[in-house]
């Protein structure tokens, strides 16, 4: 059988690579357009902080072993441009214009996600950068050792961007931050992004939402970010606004889209072309606690995913739970953790909900060295069900967050969860877990 | 309403503040043997650790605050020696042996655990101490601030032991650890302890199990503790092996015990008579993966069941679910976790366990200052659920096993729980969580 994957990333590779270990006949094939496969994306912010680390660091396995060791038929620059869905054929090209083509029984769509760049003047100039792929990260530490790089404007304040304010503060570059709706994490409870705010100031990275951008001039070698009532000197820009689904492939196709137009794939990963899989950035999900469609572009979706498209390959029945829409990420000394779903989204969703936002110690009373903890927790006035739960603090967030992760995949009332068993002692946390203190104040509410 | 509460630590003070404020009639009487209430009793070894910090900064809330904010009358050096349930009356002596008696409508037990000291000669000896109350803690600082200690044996190899020995090697003094049975923490798995194990050795401390102790003696001002193989010289002992219920009042009064002779209560925290209730370290509890009576003297489940006492008492209708013996610790540079059964106890309580150890990295591939985290879980062969698990590493070990700790609560399947949403970035760990990594390894073997 003719296994034939498009794209290396994430979900492609870990296909490729299981499907390889597990179906014994299978021809696997993997076109990839760049010449990267198999690496740590979300590590490039930390590569680039440090101007003497090679961005292959964050290389997992390079091309070669997936070659030799895992018997995969890789073809790098390799850009598939059509699926023959009647004939069950991609074609494309490669870097040297070269066309190809390859017959499949069973194809995955792994095309990933790319960066959103606002449809504006200036935007193309030299300077204005993007991060997604290794070859972006890349193009960024080379445009900061090329240039003297004093300061950078990074539009958008989502994670990566607030990652990428962290790594260039690294370096002593100044940052200013910009975007144009006024709240800096609409998804977050205004006590808890206060502090992601007030930190941002703390570390010296100017933070302007509310700014309409109308365009990037040049001026000299100096880059001129202009905005609404601002302009903004910077000597290069990196724009982080979001991503994208990869769907131009499924779309020509005529495969379904589903949620914010990533392909619409079922619980086993098949897009609505039975022999057609997708998986990865491109690829939309199953929420747990609405049950509906949803796309959430991280990484252990898309493994997890490529996995699953394998494990189908094998003949193994595969239904896989979807996602909670857990995310963790850091922003200089603290760690900003969430799942499930915002009061928002869960009022969009059809639920009645009720909040509870609390602050508490990272140590027990009388431990030294502690510092605060806040979490606003969210829970459905109808059901009594936990709905998601957001938490700021310097330390014991990024982990603790998936206690309430899991309770969302079990559709848990706060009520049994405020019953939950968790871990105490005085280095680590009161002996209330955050969460459990939370849960409680939200009962009242409920 | 009269209630009365004997013990004032964390299930008697809790039971009492909650109830005061949630049922408006009822007066409540607390004795307490000691002159303490409401004090971090976990914080201790911490705070011995430190000289010159002042004990009492364990103490969460003064005396006076419960008498004067919470109406609570609060007796301290109030020891209660009998329950006469006929006509529902305890009496009892002060410490100046001035006999005392009190009325009740509703009692509540909240005796607390005592540390075990070995019936053996020379454990009543000068020099020779116990850890459990706050009096405990400020007798170890005086024999510390007031004797020469360069040398001290602690006996025991419980968390208790482990964190004596950090405090002591951060105050300069050398310690050697000695215990009877051959294994460092028989409930763990061998690859996990091997690294606790290192950790100590590494720090200076000696470790001896596997050694009878048979005698303590005295030699000028230098103690002995003379064991089969060997004599440990050291000049104070510290007896860590372990804890037993205070379950005397209980006995004498002729109400049922439970798990480790412990004071059997249901899920209301009720005893076998319906006037009285138990609470924290004196009574038993059901386990969550066994359902099972077991016994978990710990700070939590403490504090919950004085909290389900008082909602008892307002007429709320109160079914906790137990525990899942959720527990941490440091010791020295490592966090060490557990929750559910071990292989062993899964095995007596007639499961078919089935386990996987696994080693990952506390942090992304290619992301600096990377540590080892090793991960045991244990699953039933015959149902798929998940029973255990077990952490060991410097870092990102404490919050991580909540995860496991809510599955356990919910008697979710390792196949459902490898399913499950966890956070991942860089910065905190791989991305597949290393309790997801140990429940795909898990899978295979189930």
């Amino acid at each position: 059988m003719r296994f034939v994957v498009i794209g290396g990333d994430a979900a492609g590779m870990s296909a490729a690579s299981r499907a390889r270990r597990k179906v014994t006949d299978l021809e696997v094939t993997v076109f990839e357009q760049t010449q990267d496969v198999s690496y740590s994306a979300c590590g490039m912010p930390y590569n680039i902080a440090e101007p003497d680390r090679p961005i292959e660091d964050l290389v997992v396995r390079p091309a070669h072993v997936f070659r030799d060791k895992a018997g995969i038929d890789l073809r790098l620059g390799h850009r598939v441009t059509a699926i023959d869905r009647e004939n069950k054929r991609v074609s494309g090209l490669t870097t040297d214009k070269a066309p190809f083509q390859a017959d499949y029984d069973r194809l995955l769509i792994a095309t990933g996600a790319s960066p959103r760049v606002p449809d504006l003047p200036g935007f193309d100039r030299d300077g204005v950068l993007v991060l997604k792929s290794l070859e972006h990260g890349r193009q960024i530490k080379s445009y900061l050792a090329a240039n003297e790089v004093r300061q950078v404007t990074l539009i958008g304040m989502g994670y990566i961007a607030m990652e990428m304010a962290e790594a260039l503060r690294a370096r002593g570059i100044g940052v200013a931050m910009v975007k144009p709706r006024p709240v800096l994490l609409p998804w977050m409870d205004g006590e808890l992004s206060d502090m992601v705010w007030a930190e941002l100031k703390t570390q010296g990275v100017e933070i302007h939402p509310g700014q309409a951008i109308e365009s990037i001039q040049g001026k000299g070698q100096r880059l001129q970010v202009v905005c609404q009532d601002m302009v903004l000197d910077s000597d290069a820009v990196i724009v982080a606004v979001g991503v994208q689904p990869n769907n131009e492939l499924a779309v020509q196709a005529g495969l379904e889209l589903g949620a914010d137009e990533a392909i619409a794939v079922d619980r086993s990963m098949l897009t609505s072309d039975p022999d057609i899989f997708s998986a990865g950035d491109c690829a939309d999900a199953f929420h747990v606690v609405t049950g509906e469609r949803t796309w959430v572009p991280l990484a252990l979706r898309a493994n997890r995913a490529g996995w699953a498209v394998a494990d189908h390959l094998s003949g193994r029945e595969v239904s896989i739970q979807g996602v909670a829409g857990t995310a963790v990420f850091k922003v200089f000394g603290l760690e900003v953790a969430s799942t499930g779903l915002s009061a928002l989204d869960a009022e969009k969703a059809g639920f009645s909900p009720r909040t509870a936002t609390i602050e508490t110690r990272n140590k027990a009373h009388g431990h030294p060295g502690a510092s605060s903890i806040k979490v606003h927790m969210i829970g459905d006035a109808d059901s009594g069900r936990l709905l998601g739960a957001q938490m700021v603090g310097n330390e014991g967030v990024a982990h603790r967050i998936n206690a309430a992760a899991v309770a969302l995949h079990t559709q848990m009332t706060v009520a049994d969860f405020a019953q939950c068993d968790l871990a105490y002692a005085p280095p680590f946390g009161p002996v209330w877990d955050p969460l459990l203190t939370a849960a409680n104040q939200l009962l009242k509410q409920l």
